[in-house]
């Protein structure tokens, strides 16, 4: 048996916990499902703050519902907009007071990454409730604790993927999660709303598996009758071990039927669109109703959704046994009351050794030359003007070929467009030269002495000279 | 004994508890009021969800006060305009979510009908807590528990209501139950602002009872001295019988003094006016003030207001015995512990035999031909963009000569002015006529077969033609 | 032995306790700071109404937070401006509700002197969290307990002010506190936001000491390297009787170093400036940072600030032990854990005999004919439209020559520029005469006849007449 420990620990993203980690999480949940009226003396006098700077009822509902049914209590500031920070106060500062008031923190900001800062200055535990785009831990939780919940396992099941993908940071987090206890996942976006490539990328490289995007082998434009999907995350350890087999299989295996429909509303809020752009993604958003779920392959389907739904459920299925997305709001409270409670260290619990993480953590060297390099997001908690005070932006390398560096604090990709190395030739002038990213440089460098530019400007400032093909390359386009 | 039961019901109008179910909260209420700091073990551990649409501190915090007397927890949601709702959920959405959460649900919402819905969808007990200006039944229990603690009864009472009876929601729902434990209301408005006449109708259409309207015999332009009425609502067991008595005894009866005199200020948030006009009104505006309760028939007159004041109580009055409205307002915490404890079944309360409810309920036919026409009451929860994807209208005939509909939502009166059946002559089209409301037809016709019109469009489009006295009619106009 | 009693007391300013209070509390707020997990009895079920009518979120989650430490509840609002106040309820009449249903009162607000009427019309214990200017005795009792707690005693210590010590409420209440408890304060404002001439002749005149502006003797121009001031407050009882002593001596004993520097930040909120104006304030504004602090007076600075801080204090030094501003908003915690129980009556505290205020209380006479002057002061309670119709103006006359008054709610200033007597001559007319404020007849006038004016017109609309000396030079004027 192993002593799960996640005392004094922080919840930023889903990569915080192992796999084990989350299944010793649910077995918890599980116990406290059965009895959530009996909880009231795990967490008796401890104190959450519930910092929401973003309003979002639901979720801080749900937090502030499992530390009660604990028998703790709650500090609440959802107003916090309209006055620390109308007088210029930082997110360290406002992090180490609640961190001096309260026994853990429940955060939700508008700023990707401020729950890192939080996490890193508060002293106490602290929980990642939705940092903008960025992560929303918790809600994946859910999620995966209702399909483990309803399907028994996590490992093999086909996750079809509906609507916005491209704003929903609960889809993005999800499938990571998913493709980490190995499920297969159909991207079935709304025209214009597709996976964006950074998360097809990571899917791939950081949980192995493969991207298939043969829409033929998909039957998306073969003329079955079946659910077409534009793309589609084949995970390495599929029991059929499909990835392998020619592509008719495929087909095969998604007539099999799918194991839930995860459903997202169009997020209007995330993207600045003119009204007329607005209108017409959401005339063509697809609708989940009865009829749809009469399909074959929808038999024992369930339908998922993070809820508030818009128009892209239909009521009419709401007594479907199917629908879930009631289900996974109230299990939200048990999933919350045993995370809590186990990051108060009031609650501890063993698993059996055989539960272990899915593959070793994917290991990223830092970038060592920061200082110069900014996080191209612009609403990255490292780009404000009151936290540049004391934030040095940070970053990991996460791709070679191409260069590709992951801001450390709201994970967006830096994409470089030159490269050089701090080592070159014992650093003498003459050869302190720029390459380009793509070029085959990128071979010589080590990861330790890497130097990034996004244009030949920064290189040159920084003293450094364009190579020859580069120069070359200048002369011919004047 | 009888034992009360309201374990697991809702409380969206005050029509929702019979007379002996108040009496028994009233007797729980003076329990509780004994010993407020000892019941803290009563709802140990419950939660209740404080859901505030529309600001309203008073009756939010007098509902937290009372749920954490009784040993409960608060969630508490006073921001809900500004995030849910913005993203286009639904009432009953919210209602399930919420209801998965907590125990208890209390509510404000500015949509009339908003209550109703949500005790329909959330799976635990609702309390309304103001939809609008539709109900509010803890004030009116408030109002009721103050008359029956300081004059012993309520049968008999003879109370005034002073000021705005035009847009009081307080005063409409307290009339309505003053009117089934027969008291006596005399209505007194500001100018301009007489109580509406959906209300007078049902006052005695429903709890018997006789309107006098005879100014003369309210002392009205009498002359005398003493308080001049607009109308009076007299209870049908008044204990002297005094609507079968002339003119003149209600003029003596009068002079005997008025039991309260309840006062509302001038709801200007309820009525889109012009500045000049509110100005109007605002001056006009009667004041009770030191002078005024000098007069004899106010010598043991309480004063009562639901609070907040503006001018019409003068502060000179604050320290007088007969002012209630602090009380009132106090008494507001031990009324709720008592509703909330019997509703969580954490509490019960039995009542003597000889506490029978006032008269049986009225039975209102339902309308079934409900598809085609709309309320009229543009904020009816029924008419919202994102409610009508799940509501269907529904409608009780609660009148015939003329024939009255009335919401079961909002609880607004829907006049027709056409009317035709779906049995006529087995339903073939050359009699498929339709009537004006007023005419002899409506004898005619039995309810459940009864279909309304607005309008003769919309009769004609559902392929009705008028009968002959409309056709008449129309011809002449042309 | 002492015992202390806070029971029922109310504490708008910090004058409302004390110095042998204030050790008393702070006595217990040590013993509350060594087990701040185990005091969940102590308030018990006690219910604390948490009122904001402005946001503060820092004070308002320590408030919550430390009666939840104690075990009691917390009844929110934070949205009150948007909901009663909007319907024209006065600041009574609030009062009188909350007091109704809660055991305590916390209460913030805009406008100065709030606080005290909610004491006055509550009917239970008030704490003043902030009323505009005015007052915020909690802050400057964390201050003091940060003080005391660290450098064990108050007396005799050199406390210097920096920044913008105009608008802060925070250091004017401390500057107080501190003279009363011996210490020395030295002024260091930021140019052109200087301590107040009102707080100055305050400072004298109650506490005793002496106050130097020779900036010679302190050092200002005087081309030595150590901490220039603008001014210092000398206690009396300075243990080397310093104010007794040559200037010389005051610039060695400045030498010795600072025991604290209490910074604050550029109160942007509390003054209407132009944006130019405000610009320049902030870019000549100083900050503290690590290269200040290396200098020889500040070894053994504490260096504190009420946060939320802005510039005025460079992140460099948040690691220094000598840094307190974060320990400071901690120990908020136990102080208002401590300070709630004594006011609730749930713990008591007694204190050695010896422990005795620092001399007798000032006592000043109230000003009798107040009926016809109004405070000053645009934001005093007294001045608001919804409390004019219940609340009196009231002054105290805290100087005579020249005579001062001072509003008792928001302790504003009133300069008279004429007086007269109520007295003069039993009061024939012949005689009635008004004068000058600082012409020698304010010698002659009983406080208790004194009547003052701000212009000659109001005392002519009362019937006075100028006495010769404004005769004549009414005519020269004219």
């Amino acid at each position: 048996m192993t002593n799960i420990n996640l005392h004094s620990r922080s919840l930023v993203t889903i990569d915080d916990l192992s796999n084990g980690e989350i299944e010793a999480l649910f077995s918890l949940t599980d116990e406290m499902s059965e009895s959530l009226n009996e909880q009231s003396e795990v967490c008796r006098g401890k104190i959450m703050a519930s910092l929401f700077f973003e309003p979002s009822t639901r979720t801080r509902l749900s937090f502030e519902t499992a530390m009660l049914r604990l028998g703790g209590h709650v500090i609440s500031a959802i107003d916090i907009g309209s006055s620390s920070l109308s007088k210029g106060e930082s997110i360290a500062d406002m992090a180490r007071v609640a961190g001096s008031y309260a026994d853990i923190i429940v955060i939700r900001h508008p700023w990707e990454g401020a729950a890192r800062v939080v996490a890193d200055y508060a002293g106490i535990p602290v929980i990642n409730a939705g940092d903008g785009s960025h992560a929303h831990p918790t809600q994946t939780l859910c999620d995966l604790y209702t399909l483990k919940k309803e399907k028994q396992t996590l490992k093999g099941l086909k996750i079809a993927f509906w609507g916005d993908l491209k704003h929903g940071r609960t889809t993005h987090s999800l499938s990571y999660a998913l493709a980490r206890f190995g499920a297969t996942i159909l991207f079935h976006p709304s025209p214009g709303l597709e996976m964006p490539e950074h998360v097809l990328r990571k899917l791939t490289a950081e949980c192995g598996g493969k991207l298939e995007r043969d829409t033929a082998a998909l039957g998306y434009a073969s003329g079955e009758k079946f659910f077409p999907v534009e793309a589609a995350y084949i995970t390495p350890n599929h029991p059929h071990q499909l990835a392998m087999m020619p592509d008719i299989c495929m087909q095969v295996e998604f007539k099999t039927g799918v194991d839930a429909l995860y459903v997202t509303r169009l997020q209007k809020e995330r993207f600045v669109a003119s009204p007329t752009k607005e209108g017409e993604l959401q005339n063509a958003y697809p609708v989940v109703d009865k009829k749809l779920l009469e399909r074959k392959e929808f038999k024992k389907t369930l339908v998922m959704h993070p809820l508030p739904r818009v128009d892209e459920l239909a009521y009419e299925i709401d007594a479907d046994p199917r629908s879930m997305y009631f289900k996974q709001a109230a299990r939200g409270v048990p999933v919350r009351m045993a995370l809590i409670s186990l990051m108060l260290g009031d609650r501890n619990i063993t698993v059996p050794e055989e539960i272990k993480p899915f593959g070793p953590k994917t290991y990223h060297p830092t970038y060592k030359h920061g200082t110069e390099i900014r996080c191209p997001n612009p609403i990255c908690i490292s780009n404000q003007e009151t936290e540049i005070k004391y934030i040095r932006p940070e970053f990991r390398i996460v791709n070679l070929e191409p260069p590709i560096l992951e801001c450390t604090y709201c994970e967006h990709e830096l994409r470089p467009k030159f490269i050089a190395s701090s080592d070159w030739h014992e650093g003498t002038l003459e050869y302190k030269n720029y390459h380009k990213a793509d070029s085959h440089w990128i071979r010589k460098i080590k990861p330790d002495n890497l130097i990034v530019f996004t244009t030949e400007e920064e290189a040159l400032a920084q003293g450094f000279k364009p190579d020859k093909h580069i120069a070359q390359n200048d002369e011919n386009s004047e």
